[in-house]
């Protein structure tokens, strides 16, 4: 599964280097290199990797797929870069490596996120990513749906809401659904659309990716209760010390460890009308159950 | 032509306030309360008045450019936020009122500010836009060029790159055809795609906004240099106090006037094929280099 992820992740990777600008001599050079040090050298990518298994199941040639997967993959960078600001997060590092505000300055770090954003509707509206532009069209409405104010950046702003610590269980996983999760199934959803999906199976993708997203977050909870700092890649222990509600907060550590297991358990029966041929989905929603980092 | 200007921002003004998300009681109140902050209550809407008027040429259906004319001030307004913030021009004032991260917070300014970049490419991608999937995705692939790094942002990176003491009159053209420049052009263009206008017609109103933009952008120095501030709506000389370049610093307040009026100029002279029916856009050139605010 590992291998499976990597292989793609260098994939998504290479594709996101084709779409964004080389630095040229000049005065934007250093904007221009913040944009490649948000989106490029690492992380699981995971959504990409959804995008692309969804893709699969509909034949959907891998260069459309790759586009849109970076398309994606560039919004959720810059979601990290603008999260991470001091005004936000304040974040000190990211993937192992210092945040972007922290290599470069803030004002880049706000500008670098901007592009990122802007950049993806470029990639998404161009013909190379699909001849049918009302599809097309459909893939910008459906990340311009799940990055906005009804998706990821409603989710931050709860997050940022400061009545985090007397949330509930069900606070929490609105939370979440929004700043994570809607992102992650408009991945399957895109696949789906890309592929010219019935409803019905663009419905059991999304059904897959909403619990996917979820038992990824309680994951992120679990490790940052208990986790390896070095092998996360960043500070842990960080949300439990500003008394956030976390779900190891609200379940306990075996709580919040069953609960992700039933979701992933539900993501997978999601999948059953696909048979064998989403078998690696599949072993996603174990393998996010099951990881480390 | 001030009556004409007011009509078309009372028209787009409408148009904003039902394409933004009403505030609902709950968590995310402040922040859709901050993006109509940013988006509402004034400004000469200068961008949507030009995509209107170039519309209007090709009878483009009132409600269709009125979605684009709105998406591209979206697009605007999200970079006055963005540009306002601490790190990039710390401003205080904007439009006569405090900056947003002033009324709200930064956090607040980070996020309204991306709402408001994703919000616009949902707009043009939806099918109320205009019927033609093709045409909608050059609207979104327009804007997002005029708004990226080649655009508007990397405009804003060569504000930012400190070397602007030392600009000459060529580079600060170039940073205000990126700057400004871009987001004007793409109002006429987008006018004219709206319009399945002929290439021949599409270039000429480009030709005109590029003209019109660097005219704008001058007398934006003039009035910095010797405007009155409570007309103006924003404290003035902060460019010259800054020792930074100006059109009036490199050419004086005479020969900068004269190089917005024979830009003003040439950009009339662009709507020649035009006809009678560019009037209205060659007396908005003329009020760009008279107006006082």
């Amino acid at each position: 599964m590992l291998e499976k992820l990597r292989h793609d992740a260098a994939l998504v990777e290479a594709e996101l280097d084709r779409l964004l600008p080389l630095p040229a001599p000049g005065p934007r050079r250093r904007l221009q290199e913040a944009v490649r040090y948000a989106a490029l050298g690492g992380g699981k990518r995971l959504r990409p990797f959804l995008l692309l298994q969804s893709a699969r199941l509909f034949a959907v040639p891998e260069a459309r797929a790759l586009r849109a997967a970076a398309a994606l993959e560039m919004l959720h960078c810059y979601s990290l870069v603008h999260d991470d600001l001091p005004a936000m997060d304040d974040a000190e590092l990211r993937r192992g490596r210092p945040t972007l505000h922290r290599a470069y300055d803030e004002a880049t770090a706000v500008l670098a996120g901007d592009a990122l954003l802007t950049r993806a509707f470029a990639v998404l509206a161009d013909p190379a990513t699909h001849p049918d532009a009302d599809l097309r069209c459909r893939l910008v409405a459906g990340l311009a749906a799940a990055g906005g104010l009804d998706g990821m950046i409603g989710g931050q702003a709860l997050d940022l809401a400061a009545e985090r610590e007397s949330l509930d269980l069900a606070g929490i996983e609105a939370l979440q659904a929004h700043k994570t999760g809607a992102l992650i199934v408009e991945a399957c959803r895109a696949g789906a659309v890309l592929g010219g999906a019935e409803a019905a199976q663009r419905q059991a993708l999304e059904a897959y990716a909403a619990r996917l997203g979820l038992a990824f977050q309680i994951v992120d909870d679990l490790l940052d209760a208990s986790g390896d700092a070095a092998e996360v890649g960043k500070p842990l222990g960080r949300d439990a010390a500003a008394g956030k509600a976390t779900f190891v907060a609200l379940l306990g550590l075996e709580g919040a460890q069953e609960r992700a297991a039933r979701l992933v358990a539900e993501a997978k029966a999601a999948l059953e009308a696909f048979g064998p041929a989403a078998e690696t989905l599949r072993r996603t929603a174990d393998f996010v159950l099951e990881r480390r980092t």
